[in-house]
């Protein structure tokens, strides 16, 4: 039987697809761009888990897709009740609002571009030799203006035509074809400057000049020896999976991989408490800062303008993961409204993180140490040249990490011969890569013990010095401020500002506090675009760190459900601007992590993965360490090995740990 | 034959003591605290490891070593010729200057204060019951006055007499006895304030009450089940040891366990380059924001009160490490001058890490994927209560990772019913945990191409707005700025601030910028106490996050050699201050890595492993990625699993990762 945070059915896309097309009047037949599900409604799903939860009958929901496709040049936005199967609404859009990109479209713009006269033509002039193959890298387009066509700006390269995983991204050329997405039309040819300002060449004849080669059939390197780490689970692994519903260490919660956001994560559930109601990620933009045109309009939205989850990669068994893996699967549509299988977008697996906690009585030196075992559901993206992993990893002590690696291949500008540009590196004989950030912005929608919950942020500050309870000057205190409207709250790490989710009402016997969770965040450099800039009025969850929202359904994108080419923000930007009370009710906290990426040159060819974190950590939520019930570690469950040199087993003999009884 | 970077032997120590006990005229013997292995002066050095990489004869070295011992109550540091066996030096240091703890002196006095006449005589105002039993904590008394005595705080609880593993830490007492550590004598009996203020209070007959214990035996905990996570190396490991030199994945270093800092790395080349000459923990310190009296004394200095490496853990196999695992041992010494031998505190390993990095070609679906190994020195030492571990982590890229973590034991208070405190939290019925900070200061000595460096830090800022080329006020880029003299780097987290060292000499021929390593830390709060504290005078490293200095031999511990009981900071606050010329010279930085630490009930009764890092890692050393020459990864040398569920392989079957020939 279907729960109804499973994630959507090929029979699901087929029936609003069909419903869609058997509505549509008139000549021209519908062109899908996304169909995947909605959120059931919370105040539904919230009777709907507790049932679920007391073994009672579950209300009936009805599940409801979300289908997004164009008539022609007009664009439109469905709700079907697929349990029914009849449409809820079915309206066109407002002239401006644009779709996002459907990957087959992108695909026929790449075949395209190769072949269209007007970039063929371009393409003679620089008389290539045989050896050599032109690449195109289909982007959005962004925005510098009002624009109602959906545009398609084709960033051109150069590549070895004997090797189809040739570095096209180490040669990037000087022109680039910009095309209409719908009507396939040739737009214009935008010409790239080189240089420190905005001056373009036309194109002339290229200078055999060399690759950057990443591949190892082409990159010329000799393999560095290394025997195998073998993650071994003799025993199997301690997690068990019933549909989309895993248990492991204390933890329940769903899993549903979507097109949009790659996976959200639903009712999560600590040791029988609730802390989460949902969790993913919401939006991820890239703004670049190099200023020349047309690089000012580069600004991806790789959720809002691509899908996170239509772009995840089929990870695949020792590559991605180690250990004993579950996969779980993805659907992106075709345009007319077809699924798409991609399998093995998500894996699930265990993970061993080093110490969990240790402590050795000096006295008698017996010690108490156990490992910290984690559970990670990740996937990964490629969005052209980059890749994305986002891994959520559960722990054994209630903490959620949020853990995110950016690797892939830098985006590449052409830069002349012996020129540096202060917005960025040089990272090959003739390539640069500008500046840029990425700015992700993840969902909490907590539940601690609850919905009425409330965001505080405690700040640690020095005590008034000189004073007769202070005489020696070291005391400080915290003090603790209240979110009472939505908002955002302001960085603050020297006075290491800690933002945390509390229940008021429910009150923890020991430290006599409500019971919280940490929102554990880096202090980063916020959105470095000008306030009066595109890339501002597009992106403010960009702007902040830590924002909070009164709940409503279906607000769930940070920059806005239609982000391709968007004019504003139609996301926090409104949400967190109503003013709404946001203490002690159901609220959703939006935390940005954001990173400003100065590319170094050992980022080239392919980028060694970058790591950035959100840590969502109990705080206070339980009466103690909520972790001294998992098993002690010792070397028969462990099975390390002494380094051939034999002398460390009789040193360790006279060892204590491990000998103990436990 | 031995490496000038050998740690100090059995012998060496032996000959030490024995020429300061043949050289103490007078009745009096001498009482050691301290004997180990100096450094040899760079110049020396420098001209032995050109020689050593060379192939060459190598230069002779004396071994030197340094001695700090009682005669009487007059505190001396010899410098000992170990390699010819003559005394150096040998002299009388200046009142006021007292030396470390002497781990069996602290056994004594522990010992000492559960029979002195005046601690009965308090213990038996509390009417204990038969079942509980007086446990003892002695303490460095801190610093709030001029004191020439080494005085000891012993800090008293309560455990179940039944067991000897019983959690102390849960039941503090509120009386405090204070001993002569030298002499032995009782200086006077504390009483802890257990309120909102200095009040104390008589002792009274103790009213039962829980404990909160970890120990297995003893915490009522329902084991979670959990199955076995094995790492195996089949083909052994992918790192050589010879003597102290390890050579792994291209890297090529030395380390050398001491009794203070745990242990130290010495000369770290990466692929054949120069990248550091030394690297160590060089103090911790851990003052409490508590401002009532005694606490406000409370600041420990790990390393110079007591030292790291002499309270290192002896490390187990399959406990604190997974794998195939080396180990290192240290040694301290005993009152007489002889070495007590611990065995196994460092261990080396490697680990898995996840993702090296990825990249799929979207047009075909080919991937390149490898992943990340590391390699770990881990030493883990237990100071009382706290457990601090220290990873230094290095990948195949060339970064290298400090990684600690904090567990063990929180400091506990005891503190009356139903009270709270803003200076700590409740984490038990009766028991508070105050504030508190953990400041590390890493001692970096650069060695870049060479041992001419320049400390730089780069700030991201925007372009100004509205200009003919930044219209569209998109654009940032970076402003260095140059250390010239010694001195601090503030923290500038939101104009993305990054602190780097690098080689003015040496233009990266892609990037053509100076090469150089970036050294990257979180911002954070440092010392809270105020200018006109002791705790700031003693440890001015804590004050800044990084400090760059001139090299100079023997300029090691940041808060000086001698911090027990320290009026002042002898260390950094003296170098750093000299005004030296740190440009393109032989330079030393110093990162402080510091957290406060706010404790939660989650902490109690043991600590879940919180962890900090500091990374160094390349910033234009390379002319490309240093990893491509790393395997690609494949599950035949991963050896995953499918979860049992079996349709996840025939979805597998279409995937292409790992098919390719690679």
């Amino acid at each position: 039987m279907t729960h109804p945070f499973d994630q959507v059915t090929d029979e699901e896309i087929r029936l609003s697809s069909k419903l869609i097309k058997d509505a549509a009047k008139g000549p021209e037949k519908p062109h899908f761009i996304q169909i995947d599900r909605l959120d059931p409604p919370k105040k539904d799903m919230i009777k709907y888990l507790a049932a679920e939860r007391a073994g009672l009958t579950t209300p009936s929901i009805s599940r409801v897709t979300y289908v997004y496709y164009y008539l022609g040049l007009d664009f439109y936005k469905a709700l079907i009740n697929v349990t029914y199967g009849h449409i809820i609404t079915n309206q066109k859009l407002p002239k401006g609002v644009i779709g996002p990109l459907l990957p087959d479209d992108v695909e026929t713009i790449e075949t395209l571009c190769h072949v269209h006269p007007k970039v063929v033509a371009e393409i003679e002039k620089l008389k290539l030799p045989s050896h050599i193959r032109v690449v195109c890298d289909p982007w959005m387009n962004g925005t510098d203006s009002v624009e109602d066509r959906m545009l398609i700006q084709c960033y051109m390269y150069l590549a070895n035509a004997h090797h189809p995983e040739s570095n096209h991204y180490s040669l990037p050329l000087k022109f680039s074809p910009v095309f209409d997405c719908l009507t396939k039309e040739f737009v214009r040819m935008d010409y790239l400057p080189a240089g420190i300002d905005e001056t373009t060449t036309d194109t002339q004849p290229w200078t055999e000049f060399p690759f950057v080669e990443y591949h190892p059939e082409l990159n010329n390197e000799s393999l560095r020896p290394l025997k195998p780490l073998i993650v071994e689970q003799p025993e199997g692994p301690s997690f068990t999976v019933e549909g989309n519903k895993i248990k492991w260490q204390s933890w329940e919660f769903r899993v549903a991989p979507n097109v949009r956001e790659g996976f959200a994560i639903y009712d999560v559930y600590f040791k029988g408490r609730s802390i989460l109601y949902r969790l993913s990620l919401s939006e991820m933009t890239v703004p670049y800062g190099d200023p020349r045109a047309p690089y000012h309009r580069k600004q991806a939205f790789d959720l809002g303008d691509c899908g996170f989850g239509g772009n995840g990669n089929s990870l695949a068994l020792g590559c991605d993961c180690l250990g004993v893996i579950k996969y779980m699967d993805c659907r992106r549509i075709t345009a007319e409204g077809d699924p798409v299988f991609i399998p093995n977008t998500v894996c699930m697996h265990e993970q061993d993180a080093g110490l969990l906690y240790k402590h050795v009585n000096y006295r008698t030196n017996v010690p108490v140490v156990t490992r910290k075992r984690e559970f990670v559901v990740q996937t990964i993206a490629t969005v052209a040249n980059y890749e994305y992993v986002l891994n959520i990893i559960f722990d054994q002590v209630g903490e959620i990490r949020i853990h995110v690696l950016a690797t892939g291949i830098l985006s590449t500008m052409p830069i002349e011969k012996d020129t540096t540009v202060p917005w960025g590196t040089n990272v090959g004989p003739m390539v640069m890569a500008a500046y840029h950030q990425h700015m992700l912005s993840f969902r909490i929608d907590p539940a601690l013990d609850g919905h009425e919950n409330t965001v505080v942020y405690d700040d640690v500050v020095r005590m008034p010095e000189n004073t007769g309870l202070n005489k020696y000057n070291v005391g400080f205190v915290t003090e603790r401020t209240y979110v009472e409207k939505s908002g955002y709250v302001d960085q603050s790490p020297f006075t290491n500002r800690s933002v945390k989710v509390i229940n008021e009402n429910v009150i923890n016997p020991i430290s006599k506090k409500p019971v919280g969770y940490k929102i554990a965040l880096p202090a980063r450099q916020m959105l470095l675009a000008g306030e009066d800039s595109y890339n501002n009025r597009r992106a403010q969850f960009a702007t902040q760190q830590l924002w909070v929202t009164k709940y409503q359904d279906n607000e769930l994108y940070a920059a806005g459900e239609f982000t391709n080419q968007s004019q504003t923000d139609t996301g926090l930007g409104v949400w967190a601007n109503r003013g709404d009370n946001v203490r002690n009710t159901d609220n959703v906290v939006w935390a940005t992590l954001g990173f400003t990426h100065i590319p170094r040159t050992e980022d080239f060819p392919v980028m060694p993965a970058e790591a950035h974190d959100i840590a969502i950590v109990p705080f206070g939520f339980f009466d103690k360490n909520p972790a001294l019930d998992v098993p002690q570690s010792n070397n028969a469950f462990n099975k390390s090995k002494y380094f051939k040199d034999s002398n460390d087993a009789a040193k360790a003999a006279s060892s204590s740990c491990c000998k103990s009884s436990l």
